[in-house]
Formats: C-alpha cells, structure tokens, sequence
C-alpha cells in the first residue's frame, strides 16, 4: 500500500468520524469497489475505525415482497429520527442487479426520510464483489456506526439466503407480513419465521383489520412449534399500518424491551461477539478457498473428481484426498 | 499402505460383497476406528465398494426424547421385512459417548427384529472420530449398502446439529411425535419440522387417540407456515402406534409413494448426488482445516486474533489476512 493511499485513507477517516456523509459515501464506495486496490484501501479503513464501531442497535427488515418494506422503513425510520436517533438505511442483497432499481425506487419513495439530515440511505451494493455482498454490507455498517449513526436498519431484499445472511448481521430482526391465510403464505422462506425476533403484520388498516386479526392469530399459534431465535426472547405477532403509523410505536417499544432485556443479560453482548468470530472464520475460509480452488487447473481438477464421486467412482474422502494431493502435494 | 493390509481389504471386500454378517461389521468397526491405520484403510474399503453402493432407500428417523424411536423401529423394520427387504438400524449422533448405551439398549429392546436374519443393526459409534462421527455413519451406509442392504433405517439421537446432518445423509426423513398441544412440544429442535418428509403421531392407542387427532390437526395447519423440504412433495401427518400397529402400513405406502414419485421425477437422484457432492466439499475443507489450522502454534494465533476481533482492535477481514500469512507466508 503506498503512501498517498495511506494518506488519503487518514483523511477519509477523520472526516467519516465528523459524520460527514461525502466522506461516508466515499467509505461505502470504497468498500463497494470491485477494484482489489480499493478493496485493499478499504479493509485499511475498516480496520481502522473499528474502535468507533459497535455502538448502535443494527435491525434488520425483511419480508415477502409486497409486504410494504419500504413505506414501513420511512415511517418506522422517521419515528427514530423523532426520538433523537441518527438513522442508516443499509440493503444486503445477494442478487443485487436485480435490487439495484428497487431500492433506489425505495430510496425516492422513502421522501421524508431521505431528506432528513439525521438520516443516511444507501442503495444496495451492485454487481460482482470481492468477499460477497454480504461482507459488504457488514462493512457498510461498520462505517455507518463509526459516522455516528445508532441505528442502522438493514434491509433484505430477500432472495433465498439473504435473510439467514441478514440474521448473522444485525442484534434484532423484523419480519414484515400482510394479512391472508396461511395458504396465501407460502411465499415465505423456509425458517424466515424462526429467525424473527418481532413479526409485524403490516397494512393492518381499513377492510383489512379483521383478516390481519386472523393472521396475527394464526402466526401466534404456529409460533408455539417453533424456537425463538434469540434467547430468552418472546417472539410476539404485532399489527401495524405503515401508511397510517398505527402500532408503529408498539413496535419500537418491543424493539427497545428487546435492546433492555438482551443488554442486561449479556446476549446482545455475546451475540456481537459471536458474529464477529463468525464473520473472521468466514472471510478466512474465503481466503483459503480462493488461495487454493480458485486455479482453472484445480477448478476442473475438481470437477472432474464431483463427477466421478456422482457415478460412484470414487469415494467423496477419496476425492477429497486427491484433490488435497494436487494442491499442496505430498 | 503395505501390501498385507491390502489384501486384508481385498478379502475383507469381497466376503462384505457376499453379505457376510462378520465382514460387515468388521468394516463398520474398521470406519469406526480411531487409529489413523484403520482409517486409512477404511478409506480404501470404501472408495473400492463404491460402485456397489446406492442401491437403497435412505430413512432418517428423528423426533423428541419419549417419542418411541427404537419400538418404532422394531415394528417398521419387521413390516420391511416381510416385504422382503434386507434392513439395516444405524444412527447418527454427535455426542456418541452419551448414545452409546441407549442404543445398545435399543438394541436389546429391538428384539425380533435383531433376530432376524435379513436385519443389521449397529450401535452407534462411540468416542473421538476421525472426520467426524457423522462421515462414519455415512460411511457405514456405503457398507450396508455393498453388503446388499436396501432399506437402510438411520436413527438420529437428537442432540442439537444430529437431525440437520441427518438430512443431509438420507432420501426420506420421518418426525416421530406423540401425542400434545403445542406448548407441550417445545423441546422440539428449531426447523426440525421443516426438514421432514412425514410427520407421524405415534403412541396413538387408547385414550391418546383423541389428543393424537388434536395434535395431527395442529401439525397439518402449522405445516401451512412451512415449506416442504423435498421439491414437490406435500408433507402429510399421520397417526400411528407402534405398539398395536396401526398406521404403520400408511406410513409404508407413504414412503413408497415418495420414492416412487421422486424417482420419477429424477428429484431422488438429484439430492443423492447433491448430498455425495457436499459430502465431498465438506470432507475436502475439514482436510484443509485440520492442515492448516491443527496446529497448537497457529490455534493460539487465531484465538488472539479472534480476541482482537472482539474487542474492536481488528477488523474480522485483517485478522483473516494475518491469519492466512503466518500460515502460508507472502
């Protein structure tokens, strides 16, 4: 890494610790870049404002699509703001040449929140990625704490595993639903409902009350066969309406019991701690990964030997075995 | 491997081929050995069988402690019998020094079924494991499979992680529950639901025959909230008792419903190979894990790296990078 990079980075910093949002853009592009330079650059930066990380409450919003994800971040976002909370809006998306539209679609749709000067929204990261989107946004977040924001919503732009992605990286998180039956349901992932630590029923207004009554009933009971994710915690069935802000502050409440009740025994603590060594295990079994498969040679190498395990020609061990013998021989 | 053993294996192989009851469970023993000889050659025995293998179904038996897994078994197994399979008992379990004993003592309770000639069972394997306890239980399918066994029942012990490694080892997985509302089923495992192909209510005689009906009633609707494991197929509850029978034949035309329609559909073969081509992968990484991280000097290093992750003085992406440069230097 040369000097002006270093340079460059230092300044970076001390302007993204004054919370300055050009600065705060820049880090997260930084991070975003597909250049391995800025990559490089970029973990530089990380690792340095680490000590400025971690104190903020990171709450993750997923749902079916139509559950009304965005409208419910502009409200439930604005009532933060209200509280006195610097706010991030921040996607995790897999898929994200899919999403990119959608979300900055959600972005001129989120209005109020957008122009709030409490308020920092980013769009999900596009394209290609060195070290997954998922770290990305991980990274994403660190920056928005270092900024000074204290509650950072993640958004799930839900595509298969984006939310059990999403539940590796935030303390609490909301699944957002609308009123129907169970059958009219079947949109949701497997195990999303046991990840939640809060479902929220959504456009609970007007016509659609008592068939939200129903479902919030319905999810209750179906609740009683499942775990709760976090420990100690009681998943609960909230209604809310968006559009009117009815139960929105019943939300918040059980947000901040969450925050209360996990603090004081340590959870949220260990939860943290939990996903931080998570998150090194994985970048370093990446980096392993990409040291030694990465090669076309092995790559075919490799496929070869699927091949041969699929037909029965070979034993998966034995496979293994001669794959491990090819790359670092003995 | 010198020549002496090799033939051993050659011997060994082709009495297993025969169905000889000594050479199978001399092979299983050899599996389950924790000298590295013995596992090497294991290794050997099992690449050589491969093309013997696969010939069966799968059954993974899972459900809560009490549920009746092993008098479950004793009667399923002679309903396979006499439908003229050769059937094999094994089970998987993480923790096998604990199992050890309840097996053995299945065993003695699984008493015609332990008699019959065309039936093998095998307590689960005991202590330390070379490559994990789970690879040895697949493995031991390999052998009954060579052995000409071709209903293969694998009994799940049920602590924690068991029933997902279960999934990833048989074609079709039963949940065994009794009889209960909900909250009296909390000790059910998270997600365990959603990984079966058949719920079955067992102990369903007598005066539980109504609860049991409560109970498949609750299960039908909660399993509207869920997702079916297997592409295409509907999980259904049904009722049974190992005791007077009665469901058993259901379960049976259940089952063979579900091997008929995944075969037919190419889905059976699909997750067999998927399953051997993960198995593969998950080997191969477990080898680069255990050669480069086994050793005391680089665990003490990542253990300080973690700390310093966890308290903010590095970013989990440096501690990767510091991690993998004093393994592989540059």
């Amino acid at each position: 890494m040369s000097i002006d990079e270093k340079i460059n980075i230092g300044e970076l910093k001390q302007s993204l610790l004054e919370g300055n949002i050009k600065a705060l853009s820049k880090s997260i592009t930084l991070v975003e870049s597909s250049s391995y330079k800025h990559f490089e650059m970029a973990q530089v930066l990380i690792n340095s404002i680490m000590p400025q990380t971690g104190k903020s409450v990171r709450i993750g919003i997923t749902g079916i699509p139509g559950a009304g994800k965005s409208t419910f971040i502009e409200s439930f976002g604005l009532l933060l703001l209200e509280k006195g909370h610097k706010v991030a809006v921040l996607a995790v998306d897999p898929s994200s040449s899919i999403s990119r539209g959608s979300i900055l679609g959600d972005k001129t749709r989120m209005e109020k929140l957008s122009r709030h000067k409490n308020c920092f929204i980013r769009p999900s990261p596009s394209g290609g990625s060195l070290g997954g989107v998922a770290n990305k946004t991980r990274e994403s977040i660190l920056i928005c704490e270092a900024a000074g924001y204290d509650r950072i919503l993640v958004e799930s732009m839900g595509v298969g595993q984006s939310e059990v992605e999403l539940r590796t990286m935030v303390d609490f998180l909301l699944l957002l639903l609308i009123p129907g039956s169970g059958d009219e349901l079947q949109g949701l992932k497997k195990g999303i409902v046991e990840i939640a630590d809060l479902i929220a029923i959504n456009k609970s207004e007007g016509e659609n009350k008592d068939r939200a009554k129903l479902t919030a009933i319905e999810y209750s009971s179906a609740l009683k066969y499942l775990n709760q994710f976090t420990e100690g915690w009681k998943v609960k069935v909230k209604m809310c309406s968006a559009i009117t802000g009815e139960g929105l502050m019943e939300i918040l409440q059980s947000l901040e019991e969450f925050e209360k009740f996990t603090k004081s025994e340590k959870i949220f603590e260990r939860n943290r701690n939990e996903q931080l060594s998570l998150w090194m295990d994985k970048i370093f079994m990446e980096n392993l990964k990409r040291k030694y498969l990465s090669s076309p040679d092995i790559k075919n190498y490799r496929s070869e030997l699927k091949a041969k395990v699929i037909t029965n020609e070979l034993s998966p061990s034995a496979a293994a075995e001669l794959l491990m013998k090819r790359i670092v021989g003995d």
